[in-house]
């Protein structure tokens, strides 16, 4: 059994993330194929429930197609005691408008949506229903949850939140902005990394003083070694005046020679370098990511272990 | 008379930053020293609405010291014809509680709040107003017009929400996590910048083929000339596949020779370089940014002219 922490309430993007992660065995295992979901109100409270030992891993949103990376979870990894990823999974970012067993769209005159997926949705709810008046929610889940209690028609929610509910669907994958998606990551406590695929992610993460040129000389590093760099992201420190943090990933796992030797290197010339772990991507194995759907599949499956 | 597209709705922090500006004098203007602001419902709609003619200016968010960078407003500046940044403004992200005048926090029994707010503000209402019943708002406008309204006793909202329905404030300055501080800046169609301070922030977006190295390259034009690099970004292009456009900020103006060989340097190593502009920040002057208070002020003297 793992218990694993994730950025609740029950039913977001995450813990279908999660629940994912498990159904392609992609959780380190400890006994048995279960996990335990435990929700938490934020990425950084995931996280600390990984260092203060109440759980064995936590699963976060790390990076979307259109916000950028999550800062809260990346402020985290950086700050906080050291922990290491896993595995990482990237989903389409796709509501479902969801309402009452049989009822249809004529009879949808209220639609409770949080509102950063209600800005997500606007020119769909536009054009699909007109005149519509949209009522606010805290969370997708609490949406879900007002089209339980009778108090709107419908809602904008996730696919888990209303299965949970056992609300029917109306319309699946909406979202103005093709292409949406989140990246999530599994951390737990530094350990051996996961084998080597061929399609590996190395993410590290860099604390330097602002002297000219020392960006440039530690990323040299890495240039000269042909590693492929596909991210980069300053962050100013909040504590030292002048110091920055860089979060790198590359293309490859520490046991690529060249990714060792750039780490060696790093280590020599940098104030602080933080190993975030290597983890398969199966990106270049040509697997499509998976994809955002029957939740209610898996959810009966998984989380049967826990009743 | 400028007409300025910020992101809306009314009573925004955006459109609180937007009258900063004005009221320090930082846009540049057009016959007289009224502004006429525009609510938009996104920040790339704002940019849009400067591309379009519309107005002349936007003023959108850029960064935010928990989030970090404001992406559709970086992709909309990457990605649609070419704008330049004028100048920049950094104010606290600190909400106000409000009620209607006369009202004390005894009476308080239920709360409307944005859910981006309300997470920013949790510990701040568990300590001072404990077993208060939290309603959700679709904006920080809408959780002050709830009060106005009556439907609620008090909101999380912005002085400047608040200041708008003639609202009281029981509490200000209050956020959970100290420094929240966000960037806005101020863009317009290419022209010439302000005049070079000795305190100025230049911007530049590159595109760049995902060549191992190629980065390392740009980046020595920048290294060797001894220019401080305060951010940079990696953003894969969504069209191009291996192809990434990073956001890097200098400091200095492109008055500044270094600055100026540099970018003609990047003009011939790189696929695309786009100059975002050059202006002052006020830091390096020893000004403190200002704070975000007394909206209700600068409000009542500014937007006088739109009546």
């Amino acid at each position: 059994m793992a218990r694993i922490a994730y950025l609740g309430p029950e039913g977001t993007f995450t813990e279908a993330a999660l629940l994912r992660m498990a159904d392609a065995g992609m959780i380190p295992q400890r006994g048995t194929d279960a996990v335990e979901p435990l929700p938490t109100e934020s990425t950084p409270a995931a996280l600390d429930a990984v260092r203060g030992g109440e759980v064995d891993y936590a699963c976060v949103p790390i990076e979307n197609s259109i916000d950028g990376s999550v800062m809260p979870t990346l402020d985290s990894l950086a700050m906080g005691s050291p922990l290491q990823v896993f595995a990482e999974i990237t989903l389409d970012v796709a509501f479902s408008i969801v309402v009452k067993p049989g009822r249809s769209a004529d009879e949808v005159r209220t639609l409770a949506a949080f509102p950063v997926a209600a800005a997500q949705v606007r020119r769909w709810v536009a054009a699909h229903l007109p005149g519509v008046e949209l009522r606010p929610a805290n969370s997708n889940a609490d949406a879900a949850q007002q089209v339980a209690d009778g108090v709107v028609d419908a809602a904008v929610s996730s696919p888990l939140a209303a299965a949970y509910r056992g609300l029917a669907t109306l319309a699946d994958g909406v979202v103005d902005e093709a292409n949406a998606r989140t990246r999530f990551v599994l951390a737990g406590p530094p350990g051996p990394p996961p084998a080597r695929t061929g399609a590996d992610r190395t993410s590290v993460i860099l604390r330097i003083d602002n002297a000219p040129g020392a960006l440039v000389a530690a990323l040299s590093e890495v240039g000269i070694r042909d590693i492929d760099l596909t991210r980069i992201e300053s962050r100013p420190t909040r504590t030292e005046l002048g110091t920055y943090v860089f979060f790198l990933d590359w293309v490859g796992h520490i046991d690529d020679d060249a990714i060792a030797e750039a780490l060696k290197a790093l280590y020599r010339r940098c104030a602080d370098v933080r190993y975030l772990g290597s983890w398969p991507t199966g990106v270049a194995a040509g697997v499509p990511p998976p994809q955002l759907d029957e939740a209610s599949r898996w959810l009966a499956q998984l989380r049967e272990p826990r009743r």
